[in-house]
Formats: C-alpha cells, structure tokens, sequence
C-alpha cells in the first residue's frame, strides 16, 4: 500500500496569503470604487535593466541557430556566469572563493528548501520569530519536528525571538542547535547584521559545531559601508556557513528565476561517529541529481548584471525601492507610528498603535487608507502587533499610498 | 554537531559520463586527428522552433517595460501554458483534466527526483534494470534502500530486468512493491509499451493500492497510432499514477527548462492507518513551498510549442531525428547487429556482437569508427553486453557514423 510522508500532515495551512487576499477580495467587493494599493507582496515592479533584456534577446536569437544552440548546460551554471559572480560579488570584498564552491540554481526559495536534505533528520534547527515560512515548512516535511502547538510554533524547533528590545537580532541558543537560519537584511523586520552580530554568531557555530544557512537575498539594498554584504567578510565563516544569493530583488528576476548558493569547500559536517565530510560534495551530488541547470537565457541575463551597464542600471532600480523604502519610513515616524527597517533594506517593520493586533491594524489601514501591508503575525507569534510594508510598489503609488496614511 | 544524511554515503560514485570522458578523453589524446562523434549523450543539437524564437523574444522585450513586466508568476505554471498543455496533450486524446492538475516546473529530472519526497520512506520501490539513474539515486537519498551489492543494485529495491526476452518491457513484480517508476518510451532501451502493457500494469497498481509514476519524456517521438502517449489513456490510470512530461525532447528545451506533471485529482495515498490523502495537495503543498515557478519566459517559449506553426515546426525537428533512429536501426541491422529501439524513439539498444561487455565494445567502437556510445552496463546489470546510442547528432554526423560503423 502506497504511504504518504505523514510529516506533510503537521504543516500548518498556508494562511497568511490566502487570507489576506480574502479580506482584499472582501473590501473591494464592498467598495468598488476604492482603490487599493498594495504593498504587501515582496515582489519587484519595476523592468528589468536594459542591459539584461539585450542578453536575454541575444541568447534567444542565438538559440535559433545551430552555431548559438546550447542545449543541457553544466548542471552547476555556467563559467560565464560563476566567474561574474565571484569577481563582483565576492572578490571585490576580498572573498575569494572557487568556481566550484558555488551552484547556480533557478531560485533562492528552491536552495533554502533544499539544503536541508544534505543533513540528518536528528539535527536541531533554529530560526529566528519572526521568520520566512519556507526555513520551517521544509524541516517539518523532511521530519525534524514535532507538531505544532496554537501559536504554530513546531515542537522541537529553537525560535529565536527578533523584537524591538533587542533590535530584531536574535540572542544566541541557549541550548544547543545544530541548523541555524539567518537572513540579512531580514525578510520581514528589515534589520541588517552588523559586522560584530555575524561574528558573533560565526564564533557561536564554530564552537558548537553549528552551520548557519546564511540568506542574503536582499543584499542588494545594503547602502552602509560597514554593514557585511557577505557573511565571508567575517573570519571563519568559510567553516560554518552556506550563503544564498539571489537575482530576483538584486535584478528583478522574480519572473525569470536565476540564483545562486555558495558552499565553501572547507564546510564541514559530520557522520553519527564523527567522521567529517564535505558539505560541498554532498550538495554538489545532490544538486546534479535532482537539478538539470538552470535555464541559459536566465544565466545569460544574470551575467549581464555584472556588467558596467549592468550595475548602474540595476543600482538605479534598487535606490527606486530604497527611495520608497526610507519615504515609508519617514512618512510613518512623522505620523507618530514606531517603525523600523527602511534603510539597507526594502522592507519596513511597523508597530501597530495602541498595541492593536496585526489582523485588527490591517483591517484598519485596508478600510481607511485602501492600503494592504502584510500583518506581522503571519510570520510568527513574534510579529503580532506588527505590519510589514514592502518597498517594491511603484513611486507614486508609494507616495500616495503614504498621504493615505494619514487618515489611520 | 552538525550530521549529514548518511543515505547520501550509500550513494554509488557517478561513474557512467564522467569514465565516458574519460576514456574520449585519452583516446584523442593519442589520436589528435581522429574526429569523434558522439552517440552517447540524450541532448538534443536542433536550433528551437522559429516560433519559439518569436514568442520568447517577445516576452523578453516586455519584461523591459512596466507593462510587460511580470514578477512571480504562479508557482504552479501560467494558466496560458496549462491551458494549451490539457488541450494539445490530453483532450485532444479524449483525458480531461483540469488546471489544477498540471505542475508547470523546470525539469523533468527534478518532478521525477523530488516526487518521492512526499510519500513515506517505508514504500518498497520498483524500477526496471536497465534504468534512469535519477528514480533510484534520489530514493537512495531519502533513504528507501540499504547498501549496493557488487552490481550496484540497493538492497531493499526491487529491480525488473528488461532484457531482449521480454522484449524489453518488465514483468510484474512478484513480491508486494508500492512504489513503480516506468519509462516509456524507454532510456535507454528505446522500447515502448503497448495499450496492452500499461493496462497490465494500471490494474496491478489498482489491485496492490501501487503507485505508478510515469516518464513519458520521450512521447513526442510516438508514431505509431495504436502506441499510448500517456498513461491516462488506460482506464483507472488516474487513480494510480503521476505522469512527468517535458519539453526538454519534444521541443528542443533541455537549455531553456521547462516541464510539467500531471497529478490528478482522484488520485490516493494512504496514512500508516489507512486513511486516504489526495495525492495533488501533498504535491501542491510540496511545489508551492519549494519552488517559485518556472521562468516566464520559459513558459511563453511552451506555449508557443502548441500554435499550429509551433506544432508543424517542432515535428519536423523530432522527424530529424526520427531519421536519424531509424538510419541507426537500420544501418546496424545490414551490418548483422542485433538493434532494438530507434522506432517511436530516439534510442538504440544494440547487442554487443559475441558476447562482448559494454565497456568493451565502447572501447571498439571508439578506437575503430571514433564514435562514442553508451555501455549498457552503466543502467544496470541487465543492461551489460548492449550500447546505447542516441539519435540526437546531426543527419550527416548520423550518417557517416553509420558508414563508419562498417569497420568496427
């Protein structure tokens, strides 16, 4: 008899989402005329950078002849676009890394969902509350919790509680973990690691023989020159840590999918008796089993991004999303409302007035402003009393999204 | 301390392409001038259809203004593509289904790698030997089987040999078997299966409460009319098997990424209790978390494979190769070799002459033709004493392989 994995069981619906699109659904059907803006969705709006369309449309040309055919490309990505991202991306930081150690895939939420597989199902996780459902949701499938209780939280999960006390950075485990997952600049409080904070917690995984899933996708908005764009900057992070990286906010490549996910050579974990093992062979074999390359048209255009064109065309479409970014922010202080985020980072944390409930306050601010955020809850019992406001939406829609604001 | 997954050191090593190369390799290192030709890879060399050409230029230069840009898409694929999808690829065969049905992904190898993740790791899996290394490393992962003996065969799989005196096609288990990947038309034997075939085996997964999972990614290559494209044209099929279609040989694609899986609605898994689960929301739970979608313009290129001018024009690509399998056959049977497959498929499965193993007759075939194939043997044991080549190369490659084939 055919036997399902019963660990699919204990996942909580998906509810956020669904919900927040039945209360929009709701509103509009009761006030037709409003118009809603919405600046709930972490997805980018703006075109991609002209330098990127002309590599695209020249591959796809090229694809319609036999001498620019390319058919199964290297299942890792390839040179052109691995060569491209170490010289930018890390060199220039003073990284250096090998073209091996890095594996280009179609999407960061695929590489954060699966490096999971690579590690025995004993080990215990860590994440931080608030968190990106997609760190949890995949644990609980492979079977490293246990149920969940009424606030969501799994049994056997360690939650790292990001508030405002402790400037939305987690403290570290008292007990001890084994997968600890941290994303800089955060997805939803948008709060940036310091150079001591990764330290600290590179430190932490060394001696604890830890590794740290480290997602970088919004590296792209870090403006300050302290703050780590990588978490390779720090000594010793080549131990313990694996690194996302994305092209879909850097490069608005949420449409055409390209990323990638660096694993140092010198990672290390380690079988029941303690035999050590590199961590980039085994993900090296599991990513060219079960991943055939990502698409060439979307490695062609991904290369593009590093090119003199390619930056400053896609810097000036991250300062359109960072302008927003830092009017939301100001927009909210000068309402009186505690916000943070907004600054490295295209995601504004804010608190709700009067301690309302993050449902309640999205209510709020759908009915009089017509305005959609995404309420903090969702993302974990951490977040209750919070509304995040992403940064993605159009300039104007921004603005006015933000003289609505006023009438809260 | 961070553990592995163990499974993982059960892994045999990829052995197969990387000795291919190896051996090429060292061969034109002594024979600087010898032109080889390569039989041996299943990658396709025809530039894609001008119509696809078209429709992802198209999208391409929409993506490059705020009209035409597309963000995330919907994890599941595009309505556009899942449309003509049902339409082309199943009514037009008297299946109905509906859009919830389809997976829209990018690759066949991942739906078929990762498609286990939601059954339970108790499942006993059948496959057929010679096989797809993909079905059986993956449940290897997971950790469905024991250790490999000296052949390379995992404890706890049950293998079904195809071998000239079934004709290729596997005879139904004998011990209970939850689990079975089939793959028709074949890789690597080239053999397909009747309506009688698959009806066989549509009510032995019926009768055994079996699940079937069927790569159907070489169907386009069907001619025959009495041949089923899909597995949904035998009765009951819905109720017990998963189909995994790709665009990859059909439409010249394993470069661009693009596929899909049909799971449909009636069909169950059980819980250890015996409660049934439909088996589309476990996978939709599973896509939606771990995958972002395939590229949009990916998705447009799909799309255009089923306008009339993209149907014209991919068959006549697939025709090319067709040629070119059946050239094969033919050739090798003048020339006095036993040579399966290469009819409704692009593969040959030729018997090594007296006896010789695969890797030495490979080694023949190198040294006096200077065209490479594929040992059997490297798809299992059953597969010793065959080569595998493919019709992908370009006709006038075929051909004078062909001819020099005469000489080995």
């Amino acid at each position: 008899m055919i036997t399902i994995n019963e660990n699919f069981l204990k996942l909580q619906a998906g509810y956020l989402f669904p919900e927040i699109s039945r209360r929009i659904s709701s509103f509009q059907a009761q006030n037709p005329d409003a118009r809603i803006i919405s600046l709930g969705i972490g997805d980018v709006t703006q075109p991609l950078a002209p330098v990127v369309i002309e590599a695209m449309k020249k591959v796809v040309v090229d694809m319609g002849c036999e001498a620019g055919f390319r058919g199964y490309g290297p299942e890792q990505g390839y040179d052109f676009l691995i060569d491209a991202i170490i010289e930018n991306d890390f060199r220039s930081r003073g990284i250096e890394l090998d073209n091996s150690e890095i594996f280009v895939s179609d999407g960061a939420k695929c590489d954060t969902g699966n490096i999971q597989e690579i590690f025995g199902l004993a080990n215990v996780v860590a994440v931080t509350d608030p968190v990106y459902p997609v760190y949890v949701d995949t644990n609980v499938m492979a079977g490293r919790t246990g149920r969940a209780d009424k606030n969501g939280q799994y049994d056997k999960i360690v939650y790292m509680p990001c508030t405002a006390e402790n400037n939305f950075i987690p403290d570290l485990p008292k007990s001890p973990v084994d997968i600890i997952y941290l994303c800089f600049p955060n997805n939803p409080t948008g709060a940036v690691a310091s150079k001591e904070v990764l330290t600290k917690w590179v430190n932490f995984a060394r001696s604890n023989k830890a590794i740290i899933f480290f997602d970088a996708a919004y590296e792209a908005f870090i403006t300050d020159h302290d703050v780590p764009h990588s978490i390779y900057e720090i000594d010793g992070a080549k131990e313990v840590a694996i690194e996302f990286r994305s092209f879909s906010k850097t490069a608005g490549f949420t449409g055409v999918r390209c990323a990638f996910t660096v694993v140092p050579e010198q990672l290390k974990a380690y079988t029941q008796k303690g035999r050590a093992i590199e961590v980039n062979s085994l993900w090296s074999r599991r990513h060219c089993t079960k991943f055939n390359g990502a698409s060439y048209i979307a490695q062609a255009g991904a290369a593009a991004v590093y090119t003199p064109e390619g930056k400053k065309q896609c810097r000036q479409i991250i300062n359109i999303y960072l302008a927003n970014a830092s009017l939301i922010r100001q927009s909210l202080t000068k309402l009186g409302y505690q916000a943070y985020g907004g600054v490295n980072a295209p995601y504004i944390w804010m608190k709700t007035p009067q301690d309302l409930g993050s449902w309640d306050f999205f209510d709020r601010v759908l009915g009089k402003a017509n305005v959609v955020g995404t309420p903090g809850a969702g993302f974990g019992p951490s977040g209750e009393g919070y509304l995040r406001l992403a940064a993605f939406a159009g300039p104007a829609d921004v603005k006015e999204a933000m003289q609505r604001f006023a009438d809260v």
